[in-house]
Parts: C-alpha cells; sequence; structure tokens
C-alpha cells in the first residue's frame, strides 16, 4: 500500500458528501464525480478532487466507491463511454454502495473479476444522517482480497460494518430486506397517522405516545413528523422507495416468496408516485389516504 | 381524600402483576383479584390482598384498575353477577386498561356514570417488561374528575400517561392505533427474516444489522429473536394480535378508512392461527412462511 491513499467517489449527493467529509477527516486523498455541477463544487470547496467524468476517478484512486441511487447509473459509471472500470489498474477493489438487485452485483463481480478488479457488495443503510455522523451501516459481503484491499476506507467511514460471507450478493440480499421493513414501516406509519387524524386524534399527541410505547420503529420516528408538520422539504424522494419495494418485489419472485406485507407498501408509494408525488419526500405517501391534503 | 389509598386491581397477570409491585412500592393497599388461583397467590406473597370476586375488590377499593384482557371480561367484571360496579361507592373511579372498542369505551362510561361512577380510558403499551419497570405508556382519555380522583395512583404507575382529550374512547382510539403498528411490524419482523433466512443469510447477523440500521422497530427488536432462536416461551399469545388487528379493522370499517397494511397483517395472524398457533407466543406467526418449521 502506498500513502497517501486515494479513494474515489463516484455520486456526490447528500450521502456523498457525508462520506467524503469523513474520508478528508481520516486523511485520504478523495477524487470524485457527479453530474451536478452544484454537487462537483461543494465537494471541492469541503477539500475533494472534483473529476469530470468517471474514468479520471476511477484511474486516480485505490478504492472507488460507487454511491448512485440504482443499477442503471453503475452500470454506466463503471462501463459506459466515460466509464471507470477500463481507468482502474488491477488489483483495485470497486466498492459497490447503491441499492441494486442482488443478482446484477453477482454478475457485477464477474465482469470487474475479467478485468482484474475486485468487487466489494457494500450498500449502506441509515440515511443522510448517518452518513455525516460515521455511523451507517454497511451490509458487506465479498472475498477476503476484497475487504483486505479497502479495510482502512471502510473504516473511516463506519464502525458498523456487517459481512454476510464471501459471496457478493450477500450484502444486497440484507439491503433489499432491510428496505422491506423501512418502506413497510413508513407505510404503516402514514396509515396509523393518517386514521388518528381522520379520528379527531392531535398528531402530535399521537406522535409522542407512539414513540413512547410498543408502536415505535426508526422510520415513523423520522418520517411521521413530516407527515403533519407542513414540511414540504425532500430528504428521500418517494420515488426510492417505488424502485426499492420493487426491487423486494423482484427478489421475492424470483424465490417464489410471499411477502404480503411489501406487497401492500409498494401499492401505496406507487399509488402516490402515480398521482405525481413521486419527487415529493417519502412520507407524503400518506396523501393517499382520505382526508390527508 | 384518606390515606392509606386503596386501590383495586382485576387482572393479575404479568403486566398485573408488574402495576400490583409499583403500586405497592408506592405505599398503596392494593386489592385484587383474577380467575387464576396461582395468578392470586403470587399476588398475595408480593403484599397484595387478594379476593375471591371482582364484588369483592370494588366494595374494597377507592380507584378500579380493570386489566382483564379485552371487552367481554370488562364487561363480565364490572357487570356481570359478581361485577364489581354494583359494590362501588358513588364518585369512585374505574380506570379501564384493556385493549377495548373505542365504541365500548363510550357506552362504558355512560353505564358507570347511570351509577355516578367516573371512567378513565387508559389503556397501556410497553409490554410486560414496561409494567413491571414503571415505564408503562398509559394512551388516556376522560373528564377532569376523573384525572382528579386518580393522578396519585396513575404517577405511581407510570411516568409516560398522554392525555388525548375529555371524551372516553380517544385513549382507546390511540391504543387501536398503536396495535396497528405493533401488528404490522410484529408481522413485517417475520416477513423480513423469513424472507432472509430463505436466501441463506445468517439470521443472528441480519437481526443486528437491522437493528442497526433503519428498518429497526421496537417490535422488531423484542419479537425477531424469537423468530429463530428456538427459544418457544409465550411472552404475548398469538390470538392478542387476532384480535386486536380485528380490532383495527373494525375501527376501519366503521370510519370508513382504508388500512391495509393492517389487513394483510391479520392475514397472517390468523392464518397462523387457524394453523393451531393461536396459543403460541405471537412471534410464531413466521411459521405461515414457506421453509420455516
Amino acid at each position: 500500500m502506498t500513502q497517501p491513499r486515494r479513494v474515489g467517489l463516484i455520486g456526490l449527493g447528500a450521502m456523498g458528501q457525508g462520506l467524503a467529509s469523513n474520508l478528508l477527516r481520516a486523511g485520504f486523498e478523495v477524487h470524485g464525480c457527479d453530474v451536478r455541477p452544484e454537487a462537483r463544487e461543494a465537494f471541492a470547496r469541503a477539500g475533494g478532487h472534483a473529476a469530470g467524468t468517471p474514468a479520471e476517478v476511477g484511474a486516480a484512486c485505490d478504492v472507488l466507491i460507487v454511491l448512485v441511487v440504482d443499477a442503471e447509473q453503475t452500470e454506466e459509471v463503471l462501463f459506459g463511454t466515460t466509464g471507470a472500470a477500463a481507468a482502474m489498474c488491477e488489483g483495485r477493489v470497486v466498492v459497490a454502495s447503491a441499492t441494486t438487485p442482488p443478482a446484477f452485483v453477482a454478475r457485477l463481480a464477474q465482469r470487474l473479476s475479467e478485468r482484474r478488479l475486485l468487487l466489494l457488495d457494500a450498500p449502506v443503510t441509515g440515511g443522510v444522517s448517518g452518513a455525516a455522523a460515521g455511523t451507517l451501516t454497511l451490509l458487506t459481503s465479498g472475498p477476503e482480497e476484497a475487504y483486505a484491499a479497502c479495510e482502512d476506507v471502510l473504516a473511516a467511514v463506519s464502525s458498523r460494518i456487517f459481512r454476510f460471507g464471501t459471496t457478493p450478493g450477500l450484502g444486497s440480499k440484507v439491503k433489499v430486506i432491510n428496505q422491506l421493513l423501512v418502506g413497510v414501516q413508513i407505510a404503516a406509519a402514514a396509515e396509523a397517522m393518517a386514521f388518528g387524524m381522520r379520528q379527531g386524534v392531535d398528531p402530535q399527541l399521537l406522535y409522542d405516545a407512539i414513540r413512547s410505547g410498543a408502536g415505535d420503529s426508526w422510520a415513523f420516528g423520522d418520517r411521521a413528523p413530516r407527515m403533519f408538520s407542513g414540511d414540504g422539504s425532500t430528504h428521500t424522494a418517494l420515488d426510492i422507495f417505488v424502485k426499492d419495494l420493487g426491487l423486494v418485489l423482484d427478489a421475492a419472485r424470483e424465490a417464489e416468496f410471499p411477502t404480503p406485507l411489501a406487497s401492500a407498501a409498494h401499492e401505496l408509494f406507487a399509488k402516490a408516485a402515480a398521482a405525481g408525488l413521486g419527487r415529493a419526500d417519502d412520507s407524503a405517501v400518506i396523501r393517499v389516504f382520505p382526508g390527508i391534503s
């Protein structure tokens, strides 16, 4: 290993910025890119080396973290016209952190290995606040060599690193299951808050009581306030849960496994998206219930 | 108010025992009864006055807490042949803490007022552990006089007392909404754990990762370990959630309000009960999923 270690980061959204801060603080040289100029500028102001293309980032780093939205974007930034994979040196590692189908991750590992690149399957959970605080949960799987090639980088990003085995895709399976729970629990929070408000219960009191008792969940605590406070800011776009619960249903169909709650939750998010709420905060799913405007 | 204050407790199950301990510790004289002799004996050993009938308890107390399972039992212990209501002095207060339909509570208030008795609608959440630790959440509503007549008793039982208004039934509406969330979240925990195990994910690791991330819920933390640990002990009987999610669906039908997640969860618990698991722990709902024995 050479010093200083160079980390590449593709995808400088709110979560990527959080990771970048922690990596810079830990002394890494961080190269990054994003399609949005304002994201690149914020990254540069924070001390990062902003690049124009994924290929430039790939050429400049020892470890490449891909933190884009989905499988299509992961494919594009690695193997597209200006993709990073062709620019990376043999033996380097790609840390794939978008939420993607487990089967996609398995194919990705295969394609990268043909270029003698390693893959660590490493989707994350814990939200934007976790990325900034260094308390993200990393759901990882991959071969020993992949871990060995990036353990210092992972350690700088979070202390909560779960290892599910040597097969790429296992980490993504767990991420899909995590999204099943988050999606169902956001939808349940909406169903509960809407039902209470419809019956004349004060929403703030209802929220406080649920938080105090057995009905509480991380998703309820995080999302329910935005369901009645009039705070219209978007933290996670509703479309993300249409996509992620879609990944749950795809995985369930592939495994011939019934997921009735995920199906019901997916339908609520799809209904909200169809009503034009796809770009709104995911808490806006409450607006599919009667009496909520 | 006379001293020492005398509290009656009908229903000495695990939760009732927890309340009794806190009341005795706070210096109240506690009278109680239960249909099961072993519950009465445990209560007497702890320092309570065990009575043979609800009427005896009603005659001996200033404040009567009814902590039985449902509306039918509440009806029976108050107005049955040996019911407490007829034995209580005018102006006394009944604290109704079973999970019952909100409409039942409204009728109960009316019937008690005809005997010049007060009603405090006060279902609880927080489980057996909360009852013992004094951290139960009380979801209350009722007239000022009812609160005034029992505030010292409530304070001895918990510091988490939520007041939803003066109308009896509002507390029970919130309890029903709480059960919607708990029921959906236990069912979601089962769906997630079963799906993960089916895909070859180590259940203990899966549990730890979910707890660490955004998919966590109180119900997941409490129930999921019993879904894979082989611990067959019954904490809450599965039949309770068939009943409580049934109350959610009844309330939803009455309000003409859609509750797709509660409906899906109810179906899973009903399916488990139909398979003979009604008396098993509610975590046994995981056994309706394929591959779980």
